[in-house]
Parts: C-alpha cells; sequence; structure tokens
C-alpha cells in the first residue's frame, strides 16, 4: 500500500428521481448561471426541460452556452469564458457527458483568472479556484461528474491535454439513468470501455506492492461495466440496466479504485489522446478499444499475472498472455467497439504522427519515455493495423 | 437500483508519513482544540505524540478529555460536552478507535446545542450542526473515520443507540497503519468481525432488484478482509497487511456499498447492541460473531441465493444454506473469534432480556416488528447457546 490522500466531495443525486433536489442544490450556488450543454440531445431526453423547470422555479437568471462538441475544443472554451467573465454568472450547470463537463470545469477555472486556461493544461499554471459546477450527466463514459480531471484539445495543433484540481470537484452531480434511455448502443459501448480503460490503467500501472483492496474493487466494477453493458444491448429498454451501468461508469474513475495503488501511468490513454487530438472524429472509447489489446499486447510479458487475473475475472480463465488478450479483443468485437487502426478511420501512415504528439503527451504527463519511447510507441500502435 | 444521495466529504490522509499534513489540516479549524482519546493506548502507539508535536508547531491551545470507554457512555460524554462548552473549542481531535470517534461526534453536536445529547440519539432532535472534527484512528473497526454515525451507550437504562447526520462527517482522518502494528490480535478479529457486519447487514437485507456494482465491490471488499486478517495474525509485523486491513475496514462502511440498495435493516447491529448495552464488557466484534451465524440460520430460507454467494465468494461454494453458515462460523473460530452467547459470557437466561432491549432498539431503527418480534429475535439467540 502506498500512501495517499482520498478527498472527494461531490455530492451525487442518483436516480430517476433525483432532480427533484435539483432546485434545492443550485439555489446553494448564487442566482446567475451559465448553463452548457452540447449539439441539444438535452432537449431530446427530458434533461433540459427539467434543468429550465427547476431553474425558473429557483428564479435563476440564466445564460446559455451551446454547442459543445466531442472532444472539446479550446476555442469553445475560450468563447465560455469570455460569456461567463462578462455575464458575471456565479456557477455553472454542465449538462451532457463529459465533453461538455470537461469543457464547463475549463470555463470554471478560466473565468476566474486572468491568463488564458490553456495554461492549466499545459502545466504552466495550477488551478486552486474554479466557479462552482453542478453536472447533469447524459451520457456514461468519462466520470468527469466525480473526479477533479478535465480534458480539452487545443484544435490549432491537435494536443489534447488534462488538468486537474480539487476546485474542479463539481459541488453536485444529477445522475438521472433515464436521461441515458435514449443513447444509440454505440455510445453505451464507447462509455463502457472509456470506464474499462479507466480501471485498466491502473490496474496493470500501478506501482505497489501489495493492494487487494484496489483490485478487488477493480474486479467488481468491471464485472459489473460487462454484464450490465451486455444487458443493455440486449435490452435497451430496461432502467434497472441503465441505472446500474450509469453508476458504474462514475465509480470506475471516482478515485477510489486508485487509493494505495501509488503513481500510476496513463499510457493508453496518452496513445489515445494523441490519436483523437489529431483525428477528432474519434470517439474517446472507440480510440481506447483499439488501443487497449495494443498495449497489452506490447506490454504482456511485464503484466502477466494481471493479465491472466483480468482475464479470468471477466471472461473465465485461459492459458496464456496472449489468449487473455484475444478474449478480451473478441469481447470488445462482440458488443460492436472497434479494435484496429483502420476501423476507425486511421491509416497506418499516420502511426508516426501520432506517436510523436503521443509522447510529448506523455513527456508533459511525466511517464518514463524509456519504455514509451516514440519507436515503442510506434510498435504499439502496429499492434493495432 | 433505488434512487440515493451519495456524499462523503471525508478528508482520508493514508500512510505511514500521513501525519506530516497533521498540523497544516488542523490549522483549518480553528486556534483552540478538544483532544479526545480513550484510556491512553495513544501514549504507547506513538499517535499522542505525533499528535502534540503538530499541534505544538500549529501553536494550537490544546484541551485533553481522556478516559472514553470502549461502548462509550452517555455520563461521560456528557462532561466532554460540558468541558467543550466551558473551554469554548473550536474543533475537536478525536484519537483512537471507533468508541473515541463516536464520542468525539456526540461531544461535537452536543456542544452546540442548548438540549441534552442525548435527545439526538433517542430521535427527538436531529444534528443539523456539530464543531469540526479531526479523527487520528489507531484502530480500524467501526469506519466512524468516514462515515457520519455515532454510538452512545445511556449505562443507566443499558440502552445502545445511534444518531448520524452530514455535520458528524468528520473533516479529516489521519489513518496511519502504524500505529496499529501494537494492537492485540483479538482486536485485529474483533475489527475485521465489525467491517464484516458492516457489509452483510446491506448485502442481505437490501430491497433493490437489481445492484450488480454494489454486491461485487462487497464481495472484494470482504475478500479483503478476510485475506488481511489472516494474514495480520501470521504475520503481526507486516505493514502492508495492516495497512491494507486498515483501509478495507473503512471502505466497507463508508456509505459506498450502500449505494441504490435501497433501505436496509440491520437486525445483527440491533441485537448485538442490546447485547453489549446490557453487558458493557461485550466488544461489539465479539457480540457480532456471536450474532451473524445466528441471524443467518434463522434467516437462511429467505436469504438462499445471497448466503450462497457470499460463502462462495469467500470460502469457495458449498451444498446448501446450513454448510454455508458453517463453513463462515468455523472460519470466525479460526481466527479466534467467539461464536456462541456462553463464550462471551452470556447466559441463555439473558436472552429474553436482551431480546426486549433489541425489540426497543428495532423500533427506533423503524424495523419490521413482524419478522422481529420478541419471540423471534429470541428464536434468534437461542441459535448462538
Amino acid at each position: 500500500m502506498k500512501d495517499f490522500v482520498f478527498y472527494n466531495p461531490v455530492k451525487v443525486y442518483f436516480g430517476k428521481n433525483c432532480m427533484k433536489h435539483f432546485d434545492k442544490e443550485v439555489r446553494k450556488h448564487g442566482k446567475k448561471v451559465l448553463l452548457v450543454y452540447g449539439k441539444g440531445s438535452i432537449k431530446k431526453n427530458g434533461a433540459y426541460n427539467d434543468i429550465m423547470n427547476a431553474l425558473k422555479k429557483a428564479g435563476m437568471d440564466v445564460v446559455e452556452f451551446s454547442g459543445v462538441q466531442p472532444n472539446p475544443v479550446l476555442s469553445h472554451t475560450r468563447k465560455g469564458i469570455e460569456i461567463a467573465k462578462k455575464e458575471k454568472v456565479d456557477f455553472i450547470i454542465a449538462a451532457g457527458g463529459g465533453s461538455v463537463i470537461d469543457e464547463s470545469k475549463a470555463i470554471a477555472a478560466g473565468a476566474v483568472v486572468d491568463f488564458d486556461v490553456w495554461d492549466f493544461y499545459t502545466g504552466k499554471k495550477v488551478v486552486k479556484d474554479a466557479l462552482p459546477i453542478v453536472t447533469v450527466l447524459t451520457l456514461p463514459a468519462t466520470a468527469s461528474e466525480m473526479n477533479m480531471g478535465s480534458v480539452i484539445t487545443d484544435e490549432e495543433t491537435g494536443l489534447k491535454l488534462s488538468t486537474g484540481g480539487e476546485a474542479l470537484y463539481p459541488e453536485a452531480s444529477f445522475l438521472n439513468p433515464e436521461y441515458t434511455m435514449t443513447l444509440p448502443k454505440e455510445q453505451i459501448v464507447y462509455g463502457t470501455v472509456d470506464a474499462i480503460s479507466h480501471i485498466v490503467e491502473p490496474y496493470f500501472n500501478h506501482t505497489a506492492k501489495y493492494n487487494p483492496l484496489s483490485l478487488n474493487i477493480a474486479d467488481g466494477v468491471l464485472k459489473t461495466l460487462k454484464e450490465t453493458c451486455e444487458n443493455i444491448l440486449i435490452s435497451p429498454d430496461n432502467y434497472e440496466y441503465r441505472a446500474a451501468h450509469m453508476w458504474a461508469v462514475t465509480v470506475a474513475f471516482n478515485g477510489l479504485i486508485r487509493t494505495g495503488l501509488g503513481k500510476s501511468e496513463f499510457p493508453n490513454h496518452a496513445i489515445e489522446h494523441a490519436i483523437s487530438g489529431l483525428f477528432p472524429e474519434v470517439a474517446h472509447g472507440a480510440g481506447l478499444a483499439v488501443v487497449m489489446p495494443a498495449w497489452m499486447n506490447f506490454m504482456k510479458e511485464n503484466i502477466s499475472s494481471l493479465l491472466l487475473r483480468f482475464s479470468s475475472n471477466l471472461f473465465g480463465s485461459v492459458n496464456d498472455e496472449s489468449a487473455a488478450i484475444e478474449v478480451f479483443k473478441n469481447w470488445l468485437k462482440s458488443i460492436g467497439a472497434p479494435v484496429s487502426l483502420s476501423e476507425i478511420g486511421v491509416d497506418k501512415d499516420a502511426i508516426p504522427g501520432i506517436s510523436e504528439k503521443a509522447e510529448e503527451i506523455m513527456r508533459l504527463w511525466g511517464m518514463n519515455i524509456e519504455v514509451y519511447s516514440r519507436e515503442n510507441i510506434e510498435k504499439i500502435l502496429e499492434n493495432a493495423k
């Protein structure tokens, strides 16, 4: 067990009736709010109406800021900060998936400083303060609703970077599984893959010599993600499956599993950020489905016992590491996730460029560049052709 | 999945170097502190020195209040409240196990009101405010360091009751496994049994029809508790086992496992509270070890599939419910826990009195008295003769 500090003050309101608490919660945070959302799916799933009704009840002054795109971009974030400053909003409501929440966090941090928000992402500045954030989750994937991370892409350079800080924990997050009932299967699959990847990184890359609790909990959350994803694909109208899936995705990356595991590198994320930074049309979860088995294949000798454990927990026992990766890859295929670069529209000629970008991200993240040299990243990506 | 609100703002500092953060943390909460502890074990395990050094560094004015006993009692709590009021302390440091933390919570709540603190426990009043509490845990068992519960016994009536409220969450808890290295084996065993019981109650008594996440996480924490307890008994000087055990005990009852499980009754606790309320020399964990198999036996037809799951997770698969209970009971014996009333010095003649008290507690807790009539509680206790 490594020493750690665990702190997660997000108040989670969960369930089909959770929005009944919404107006009481938002009143705590002020009178004027910036409501951030994407391209309008919240107007179809019911979230927008519920939010606006509650805000009306609370007598709130609402400024709307929409148009956040998947893999949220810096230019749109800067516009949001400009509006938040000009309108002097007291707090932010992020209504959507991880992209909306991440951009909202960036706006919340950027609105209280005089310098450019991108400095938080390049590591030039540290997030110390932010406007309060309340989230209404409509797409379970990133767990941004219950953690202090944010990922933004500078679309001019294709650099997709992250930042964090206690000030970026949402004050409260509302998780109503009914808002997820209309999500296309693809989104459920990518969200599941994203959640699995959040566990895969610390599971395989941790530095603790003994930590049965984290690994046992990780196994339990992984099993839940697999079971609920499969069940949703078969029975998309079943509330129970959607609900259990939604909460499992959040718990996968709320910090608990990482406690006592020590420093964990996030190589799969670094490589995927390079891919979707350069190819913004690639969904984060799709990129991760391609990268994970390729990375496992590259690392299989170093992660042998954990790989067999991971596989046996999810799929029953296998003979060796290659079989463990194969069965995982086949399962990804079975739920409709891509497992090769060509399936996500990335030509093998792009591998050197992606590797260069990935190495840049890994350096920023303080990762071991001897293991993750550009050559080795290329080898990993070659596994995904 | 049942609707729920999850909120746990306790900041946990964990590990052998965690006390380096102590003076910075306590400075946030004021200048004058009431340091609450028990009968002096913190002077042997190093905690007292570390705390006093840090408080000196922080220039803190310290009022000491010691003598908290296992199964903390109302009269001593009232004395603490009197001192806290008279000395006008800003906050409380609870240094010890669950008893010290529970009594400190009672003092924290009682110090800010004009009426008697017992009103919170009988349900006449609701805890809305309290002095800030910082804990330094030296005995992993109750998870009070990371939840908002408190249990106190009125030694005049033998009534052992609980209260709760968001104001009773510690601001911060310091978990240094090194302070647990000197604990006698008995304490580790009782702490483990207590932690298992915190999972057993929602595991078997929940009202959700589908919640694979909670049950899978519960299985993982249960496995960890079993493994680490066994390992500590074999290798008491091993830091890694102590550390993993300490954190598992806390996570077992910090609210996570109960999310989405709906209302869970706590029959084993109600019966045990009756026992140790009337027989204060019985350790809570010892009482629970006696009650749990007896309760399982009484309920086995209603909890059949969960009982087989519980058993197979911990001990491998068995043929039927009776065998599942037997293997659990045998394991409790193997770690040195009592499994009969006679082993904890409670004569069978005491059963009617315990049952009467247990029914009283169950009524206060709003439990189903048709299931837990005095006659049925007697039947459960008869199973533990």
